[in-house]
């Protein structure tokens, strides 16, 4: 099976010798065009392609170096210049500042421009300690060791968390290589992540900061020791990786590496499935805001806890809450526990003795059901509850959840109950609510 | 309306004369009694006749002291045998000890072997205390104080709370005539507590003790300064005063000492009742254990509780409870939010990357509506409920609740849901449960 693995993830020599030209070329067409506005820049080719370390096809990430006296602006100004001229279909993309996404003869290219300093150190952005990430790995890893790289990248594409972009909050290319570089290969990952917990912190040749990270993994950047290559994994992605290799040293199999695509499921299928867990659906969509899937994703998050804690503080408890983007919209769909409540709740009140009393009593006494008791010292009320079915609270209390501040205007709210749920096309978003499968066992 | 309340509190002529008739021909009887089985024995009158304190008509209370060397057995099987032989219809009563209650004459009487000591520091049984009470009081109450008594006392049974006795959990005749002794009057009582809070610690002549005691209300006993004479007073009891005081202050009226009698609701009434609350019925019952009231009340309270606690550890939320005794049963009702619960439940498991994870899946994986998942790094599987309606719950698991100790057999256990609880022979112990209107506003 490995050797399988490999020939698909390795790529060929008419693959290689075609990145090679390709990279070469875009090199040299963005030294031209930067020769042209600004002296003293170089070109460096960084990331996976630089290391040898990427799957085919991979992206081709092209650094600007730009003195460290440069203004920010006329680095982004002529970064993004420089960038739309040479490649195909530009679009301009976001890390700390702008940069250029687009295509050379077919393969997809990034045009970055960064700061030459002189250390980790002294950088003034973050992306600037790309190239120490490039010349580091170049210095230390084996021939071996690329294919290595290669098989975890592919086994994390599988399982869902390769990259530390905000849609996927999983491993980074470079965290990746950093792994096999301490532990030598892909099994001795597998096998060294069995003893991992939550906080497990690694590092290399004793390069360990001093800082303190809360993040489920630390992974002290050998180049930087301040920093946590691991930061941007997410709790979730953590624990899908130990489940994965959990299950992988237990049979492995090619599904980690090659899942089935998703089966969306019918909506007969949905509706019996939530027929036997006796759960109900409440899904509500917006409009899709113009922005960058690094700015929306976390916003979608926001949203999605924001709108699942009112449902629960109203006494709905949620199952569990899936977001997806569409063209237009973005949907969000909840499994509850129930979807309607009982008329009254209990509304506990102040003991008896305290200030506050006299006015929780004039305030509830007329809307009881009953006299206004008193039980352990304290008074308690029956009252009507506000919101009897979750469709009713999300219409009238939404605006007061804790949403993604691109949401906040509530443009496009569509909000539909159980029934107006089951319907055709809503069927992919209610299989990713519904359907916790991992890719593997598909 | 002062005076009418004292007119039908405070013993006219007639009555003052007829108690004290009976209760010098029950001295008489005792001491006759005492003095062929024991010589050294005296008798006392205590309680709210000898100080004068009763509403009509009062219980008489005749102390034998007993020299302190005796033992308690014979103490006990003596102070028996003497009770036995003056009032009619003898029925074995116990505080810390047993004596006698009966009847003399109309008047019911209770005959109480206790301890000659010299001073409450060396008494050997809790009712050697009373003859110090009565001997305080009578020292220090006016006359006009004894109708402040009267009145005072006849307010807390109007309101339920007179009566240190574990059904009742209020305030005993000696609290009242201390407080009576602190305040002045009535009226300045009810001012008083206004001031009030929970923790309140009070006492006369800067005899305040130095025993902590974490009660509602204290008062330390200006007899014995260990002593809270307001330890009886339970949390709802004390509640209960603070509002009747302060409902009596804005109107007073003569409904605060002669309330109506309860209106025992319709099975019609009761049943619309709880179609507006939208709530549900849980009703059981137990077969009545063979005990006194003050063993009995402290076992209906703990069941209650236990059961209270079953409920909502499996997600029923109970409203509210009661329980009442009838001859040969005991009945606990509920009124619960729901009744019947959804199908599935979520079960949250530990974190992905400990030991216990590994059980857990495979515990749940098998039980579980679809596949077990991850949320914030743990486990959750959505695994069938183990009891869908209350009644299953009570059936399969009180054996389990923390019941009071004559109650485990669960002997004569019944259990009735919501449409069988709605029946005739229950409308009382409903209404109990769902009619919380206080006394003074029926």
């Amino acid at each position: 099976m490995r050797e399988n693995i490999l020939s698909k993830v390795s790529p060929n020599p008419v693959e290689k010798a075609y990145v090679r030209k390709v990279t070469d070329k875009a090199v040299k067409l963005v030294a031209e065009q930067a020769d042209k506005i600004h002296s003293g820049l170089s070109v460096m080719v960084v990331g996976s392609v630089a290391k040898d370390t990427y799957v085919y096809p991979p992206d081709i990430d092209i650094f600007i170096l730009f003195p460290k006296e440069t203004r920010r602006e006329d680095l982004a100004k002529e970064g993004l210049q420089i960038g739309r001229a040479v490649v195909k279909d530009a679009e301009e993309r976001y890390a700390e500042h702008p940069y250029i996404h687009g295509w050379i003869d077919g393969l997809e290219v990034d045009i970055v421009p960064c700061f030459r300093v002189d250390s980790p150190a002294g950088l003034k952005s973050a992306v600037d300690r790309t190239p120490f990430h490039t010349r580091y790995v170049l210095q230390h890893i084996s021939e071996k060791q690329r294919n290595e790289v290669r098989i975890l990248k592919q086994f994390l594409t599988g399982i869902g968390i390769y990259g530390a972009e905000a849609r996927v909050q999983g491993f980074s290319g470079y965290l990746v290589e950093l792994l096999i570089l301490k532990y030598g290969s892909f099994e001795d990952v597998m096998l060294a992540a069995q003893d991992w917990r939550r906080g497990t912190t690694l590092w290399l040749e004793e390069k360990k900061g001093k800082n303190e990270f809360d993040t489920p993994l630390v992974f002290y950047d050998p180049v930087d020791e301040n920093r946590n290559v691991a930061s941007a994994l997410s709790e979730d992605s953590f624990a899908i990786f130990l489940r994965a290799c959990d299950d992988y040293l237990t049979l492995p199999q090619e599904s980690f590496f090659f899942p089935k695509a998703v089966k969306i499921w019918s909506v007969k299928t949905i509706r019996a499935e939530l027929q036997e867990r006796g759960s109900r659906l409440l899904v509500f969509s917006l409009n899709r805001p113009e922005m960058t899937e690094d700015n929306l994703y976390p916003q979608l998050r926001r949203t999605l806890d924001g709108v699942r804690r009112l449902l629960e503080s109203w006494s709905f408890p949620v199952v569990d809450g899936a977001y997806s983007i569409k063209e237009k919209e973005v949907v969000f769909a909840f499994e509850l526990l129930n979807d309607e409540l009982p008329r009254m709740r209990l509304h506990k009140g102040p003991p008896v003795w305290t200030e506050n009393a006299q006015r929780f009593l004039e305030k509830w006494k007329e809307k009881s059901y009953g006299e206004v008791f008193i039980e352990n010292g304290c008074w308690v009320a029956k009252v009507p509850r506000t919101h009897r079915t979750a469709k009713e609270l999300i219409e009238k209390e939404i605006k007061g959840a804790a949403l993604g501040s691109d949401f906040r205007t509530l443009s496009g709210l569509k909000i539909r109950n159980h029934r107006e749920a089951l319907r055709a096309e809503l069927k992919a978003d209610l299989t990713l609510l519904l359907d916790k499968t991992p890719p593997w066992k598909r």
